[in-house]
């Protein structure tokens, strides 16, 4: 026993002080109230799945992605988003769930990434979906930036903004435009704007294919870039040029846009930007973004969109939907690194008894019986330390009040309430000492 | 896309359907709550560790049931536990934390066993331990002994009874009957005692050693069945004959017990019984065992102890600990499997809006909006389907109210409130409705 092994993590891995784990519970649970007060159900998957059927979508990216290893005769990876396993969730249980199917998962997922500085391997991902059975009405995808306005108020990070696009004005202006083969790898240099600048997808775009001009350039960056208010935007958008697909899409974006005001979102707060695409393939409609006002470097902080059908590679069932995604483990980081956890911080509730003797620890006993089954949070400190000790500790738990006992109190069956922010100290009866911490 | 992979799950992992899901939060949420008010504080640890790590302390049975693999150069292993990346994580943090160190944590742990019926691979835990630095005060045990009482009030799962026993008493026993060399035999076969019956155990303890004779075997199996009250056990204890930890461990059981009263737990609620000894190797006083009253059969639902050194094999520094575990999976698995699911089931709050034409989606929008923002949960159907699908939808979505939402509503700014219970329904004002839903 005398060679100790080095206790160490493996890097990308994150764990927490006590103090800064309290702060990430706090903002996983405000996502975890906004989602329930939308009506979602939470679920649950497991972390290891069959390979083949984790995988069934996943292109030679995400193999190398992820953590894949045998045991017994199973071939298993572990999950690397939150998504798939919801594709194989319902089309198990299909026939048990009612439709549309509201889902939210808070979870860990898993990339196998040779480790870089910055990137997380494990990461919490918080999903919220509404899945269709054959259809799913457009409102549901007003009702999801409802859903990241109310959860982004809640998180009380500073101002926002919800970029928001639908891939169907996309996709039938590039296909108006002759350059329907080469949508994706356009989307794709397009969806690069904001990181490559101007010149940089320029010329991507030149090289993309011989049909590209500088005057579909030209076109295409005007597009983009078309200004005003989200209902200038609309009836530019009415005014221009398109195929069908193309006014389905802006149809849809009016449509959405405006339900979401009726359904609380300010206008200050969602911004029709036509430049956002979202790297992933399976979106067809809405998309989303959501920025820091001042803290854009951090990239998007909510995204996600809506797909035609989440469950082709299981099922036979065609079944749209709608979701976002919060990458928590990623933004709680950014949050500590910038010093931006004050905002978020709240008071510790509850409070710290200390018996200053032996000969008070029964009394301590009955009054943290007494709080306690008032449902007041209520730690002891046993230990035969000094009084300075006993102080320090109670101060280093964060708790605002400390119960102090000492003869005096016992004798007279009262309670010190030790205010540590103030430094005030008042004598009570435990009556009034649980009205105060019940506050 | 023709061809479709079957979806299913890895056998002994447990994925619920969402009712089932809010159940099993409920009882997470409960326990989470418990260990909240006793001052543990929440940590999280990684789900994938370096094996050297996590097997540090771990056996030939410990390494076999392991979901370990290599990525890129390192040898990884999933958690089996949560103790053990406790040990690891106090070792690391010691210094950054504040001692006693009260830590809960509510995972998922992975065994690698093969798969047998009835046998999780993937399962929670809901952990909480008190860890000292160089000691700790045995009032701790008490305060657990209470964590356990009111966590199990609080899940209202029916009588229950915590049984209680110290390691050091055992040990003292049998150390003074001269069979030292055989403790860890002879509690192993006694821990058994319930599962296999007194003759098997006397055989198996007839042929541990030959210092072992019928006399020994009637002065072990009369300790273990001392009977009375928990204070005419300890008197009995007390008139023994034994040596110096015997009548230390006799002390600690009598302080733990009787400050577990003043802390709260019913004397109902608790009961010495000296034939518990708990599997591990590594407790070394207190142990805890949680019987259901009538389902025995579940076996201990809530078990722990008090151990020297958790971080002996990550650092010089002596950390004693005492600590709590609950197999919420297993639990939970075992009171649907018994139809006790009802007592812990509660009415889901909120509502479902169901606007009864497209009309009246903009009011429905609007009504919505105020309920959300007065913080109740509330869900939109809002397909365009019969009167009678919508109601379907809110009757299986389990809310106990539905809003219904007309053009009479819309034009005289009213709300229909059915109450899909008792199938009554009143139209009211939205401040109104509000009010009703709030409570």
């Amino acid at each position: 026993m005398d060679i100790k092994t080095t206790p160490k993590i493996l890097q990308g891995f994150c764990e927490l002080l006590p103090n800064d784990q309290k702060d990430f519970d706090n903002l996983v649970n405000k996502i975890k109230s906004s989602y329930a007060k939308y009506g979602f159900s939470n679920i649950d998957t497991p972390v290891i799945e069959y390979s083949d059927v984790l995988l069934a979508k996943a292109g030679g990216e995400t193999e190398k992605q992820i953590y894949r290893f045998n045991h017994y005769d199973n071939d298993l990876s572990m999950r690397f988003d939150l998504t798939v396993p919801l594709a194989r969730y319902v089309s198990m249980h299909w026939a048990d769930l009612v439709f549309p199917f509201k889902r939210s998962q808070i979870g860990k997922v898993f990339r196998g990434e040779r480790p870089q500085k910055g990137r997380f391997r494990e990461f919490y991902q918080c999903d919220a979906d509404v899945i269709g059975f054959e259809n799913l009405d457009i409102k549901y995808d007003s009702e999801m930036a409802a859903l990241i306005y109310d959860t982004m108020k809640s998180l009380n990070l500073g101002d926002f903004v919800i970029r928001i696009n639908n891939r169907k004005i996309l996709s039938g202006f590039f296909s108006y435009l002759g350059l329907s083969d080469y949508i994706t790898e356009i989307l794709r240099i397009i969806d690069k704007l904001e990181k490559m600048g101007l010149e940089k997808v320029n010329q991507e775009l030149l090289s993309t294919t011989d049909l590209m001009t500088s005057d579909t350039i030209k076109k295409i960056l005007d597009f983009v870039s078309i200004s005003g208010s989200n209902k200038e935007k609309i009836d530019k958008l009415k005014n221009m040029q398109g195929n069908e697909l193309f006014f389905k899409g802006v149809e849809e974006l009016e449509d959405v846009i405006n339900t979401s005001y009726l359904l609380g979102v300010d206008e200050e707060n969602i911004r029709i930007d036509l430049s956002i695409a979202r790297g992933l393939d399976y979106y067809t409609g809405t998309v989303y973004e959501t920025n820091l006002i001042g803290h854009e470097n951090f990239g998007s902080v909510c995204s996600g969109g809506r797909y035609d059908n989440l469950t082709n590679y299981y099922s036979d069932k065609i079944m749209p939907g709608v979701g976002i995604s919060i990458g928590i483990t990623r933004l709680f980081s950014l949050l500590k690194e910038n010093n931006m956890l004050d905002s978020i911080q709240e008071t510790k509730k509850g409070c710290v008894i200390l018996p200053m003797s032996n000969d008070v620890n029964d009394y301590a006993s009955n009054v943290a019986k007494l709080l306690r089954a008032n449902n007041v949070t209520c730690d002891v400190f046993w230990s035969e330390k000094s009084g300075k000790a006993k102080f320090k500790y109670a101060s280093r738990t964060g708790y605002k009040y400390t119960l102090v006992l000492g003869e005096d109190e016992k004798q007279n069956n009262k309670i010190s309430l030790k205010d540590l922010e103030t430094g005030t100290q008042e004598t009570l009866d435990a009556s009034e000492v649980i009205n105060i911490l019940k506050q």
